[in-house]
């Protein structure tokens, strides 16, 4: 069912891993963009690209890249422990449910692919370099002028009925993503996301609570919220 | 006023830059990062770290960061031209926004500075060369983990009458914010984010339009939304 309070919708927003095959329609579709389209980007400069890609052939291109990322992901998750909130049998039905988007990536009626073309900078070349270091050091912060209109996306399909899930490990063949989109060098690929309605139903999102997670003005010193 | 339906939240949570000095109650900023929290995280490893910043003297030593980061950015923008947009008036009042927070970020009453620890897999040094080599080129991918959480920080603020926004250059001295914080070296900063009751009202968020952004399958292909 549709949620269209801010809170009930960011409070269940769980990832959806299950899709059902049925098209989403277009209409719908544009109003998420245009949702995402209200995050903030750095400088304002929106230098989003959103690949929507509906066409079978390519879905299903895009999907077989994403489970040949998810072998590359299989072998660094056997390197790690089970993290530490979440129990064996809530992990057990955690890598069942990555498992099925493993094998069904091509089958959501709907991929998107969110990018960003290249900085405004990127043609000043002519920068001190002091200057270039500290940026070339920076490369982590680049995302945020794409991953809060993500976060619209999956709050907008939520309101929607739809159910979507943020994923990233196609970037490991960046390239071949590239070359099915026909995307020019200067675009890079942040994200794949299907979309498609749920086959099961949106759920309340569980999380390590806020005290373990935040601070007051030093680190160690737990916020008292 | 306060808003709590999504669509009017995300379509007028613009950037402000502008704060009185007026404390916020501890108790809306954990209601702030309890929304914040509810955001997606990869592997759902929820590896994020909120640095809440309420001490005067911190403040004032970030904001000096800032400050200086301030003059790098203001080095890029002079190479770069005016976004197509926004036509010269808009651009003037942006950047004289713009200009007021780097001189008054630490005067915002709450700095609040978002983080990620080092990932689970960091510990795992046994991958083979290639996989290392993969996602050393997919860094850019790392703001996955906590930019979607940056939104609903924003989007809860706007729901709860304060204002602020998501800003990056302080990373351009990673160390002396790391320092400030009393950060251990696995921990990296990924924004900074002044949060206060905003000075003027929250306003509309206008963009370019989502058929100058969106694409059908096939880069250059306009999607007909």
């Amino acid at each position: 069912m549709a949620e269209t309070g801010l809170f009930e919708v960011m409070y269940s927003a769980g990832a959806i891993r299950r899709l059902r095959p049925d098209p989403v329609p277009d209409e719908v579709i544009t109003k998420v963009l245009d949702a995402a389209i209200r995050a903030p980007s750095g400088s304002n400069a929106q230098s989003w690209l959103f690949m929507v890609v509906k066409d079978a052939g390519k879905r299903k291109q895009l999907g077989a890249v994403y489970k040949k990322a998810s072998e590359i992901l299989m072998k660094l998750y056997a390197g790690a422990p089970r993290p530490e909130h979440m129990d064996e049998k809530k992990y057990a039905r955690f890598m069942q449910s990555v498992q099925h988007l493993f094998d069904h990536m091509g089958d959501a009626p709907v991929l998107l692919v969110p990018c960003l073309k290249a900085s405004m900078w990127s043609g000043n070349t002519n920068l001190p370099a002091d200057i270039k270091a500290r940026m070339a050091g920076s490369v982590r912060i680049a995302g945020s002028s794409i991953y809060p209109a993500v976060q619209n996306i999956i709050l907008a399909c939520r309101a929607f009925g739809l159910g979507t899930v943020l994923t990233t490990i196609h970037a490991f063949f960046e390239e071949e993503v590239r070359a099915i989109l026909n995307l020019p060098p200067d675009v890079q690929t942040y994200a794949l996301m299907p979309i498609g309605y749920p086959q099961g139903h949106h759920f309340p999102v569980k999380r390590k609570s806020v005290n373990e997670v935040a601070c007051l003005d030093s680190y160690g010193k737990a916020w008292p919220g």
